[in-house]
């Protein structure tokens, strides 16, 4: 019934970006979410995937290629480098973009997303999203420093103005074991 | 961009509650929510609405003549008493209620929703709820007394079974001054 955490995110993206529209996949890990932005971005969009591991920067150009998807660029580096990466044209139609924060399901636990360089992202991405667009983040946080991960974003969101900016968090507060929740930013018009 | 808090309550409700179902409206107030849920419930369903205080339900019915609703039934007292009003035949069709925490907006602020009353009402109506049910709190706790109710009823939808039930937290958490947030409750298939 209750739409789940990815579907959800998804939804979200769907909802807010336009075909044409620039998208950043801020964290490729699987490549999934890749593959689902290139569709919604179109052909005459683009996706720039951000990760800094090669095992998912090659499990997701292998799944691009299988999908057909000719509107991708992936770059391994941070995305807290994202300014370095994207063409100007590029960034001024930024419609959104996604992180799935913790760490590559099925590779080293020791490698995870930092909230010093997510929020690093955030901001840069914040001062070039267009108007009602979004940035959103699957959080999980189940994995050791995930709290800390965690706390630090709520800090971080939760003082964004209100008067530019809507914060939503959506999840499920029964659920055992630090299920994932959804932290979503909108920009207002 | 993002649904609003009272926007995405009404979504909700919509999305689980068929033609021909029963529906509660635990705190009728101003009327508003029981003349919405009157169209959704349709010709053969039925809205049973609740409110402990005259004006409420003066309010309620002057609103719901207006808008020619003839499927439902006003009872001044609390919704913990639900039980005693409900016709077995309407309760187990039941799919979907909906209560407004807080005071009755322009009324006296001294009579504000408890929460031993309205968990009352709540395990009564989970007891009744058909499959994909749902049962949505919208919590205004920016009141005196607000903060304890929001703490015990978060305490209470926690502990709910996850095999059988999805409890979904929906609130914008950078707003000042203690905004409204959403408690949705479903039951799984």
């Amino acid at each position: 019934m209750l739409k789940g955490i990815i579907n959800y995110s998804h939804y979200l993206m769907q909802e807010a970006v336009n075909q044409g529209d620039t998208i950043i996949d801020a964290t490729c890990g699987n490549g999934h979410d890749t593959v689902f932005l290139s569709k919604i971005a179109g052909q005459e969009g683009h996706v720039f995937g951000f990760d800094i591991q090669d095992q998912a920067i090659a499990h997701t150009n292998e799944l691009l290629a299988q999908n057909g998807s000719t509107n991708t660029t992936l770059i391994k580096d941070s995305h807290s480098n994202l300014l370095h990466h994207i063409p100007v044209d590029r960034l001024t139609r930024l419609g959104g973009a996604i992180f799935n924060l913790g760490f590559l399901p099925g590779s080293d636990k020791s490698i995870i997303t930092q909230s010093e360089t997510t929020i690093l992202a955030i901001e840069s991405m914040l001062l070039h999203l267009k108007q009602n667009g979004i940035i959103v983040l699957v959080v999980y946080h189940g994995h050791e420093g995930g709290d800390q991960e965690r706390e630090e974003l709520m800090r971080y969101v939760r003082q964004l103005n209100q008067y530019h900016y809507q914060v939503l968090f959506y999840g499920f507060v029964n659920q055992k074991n630090d299920p994932p929740f959804i932290l979503a930013i909108t920009k207002h018009e």
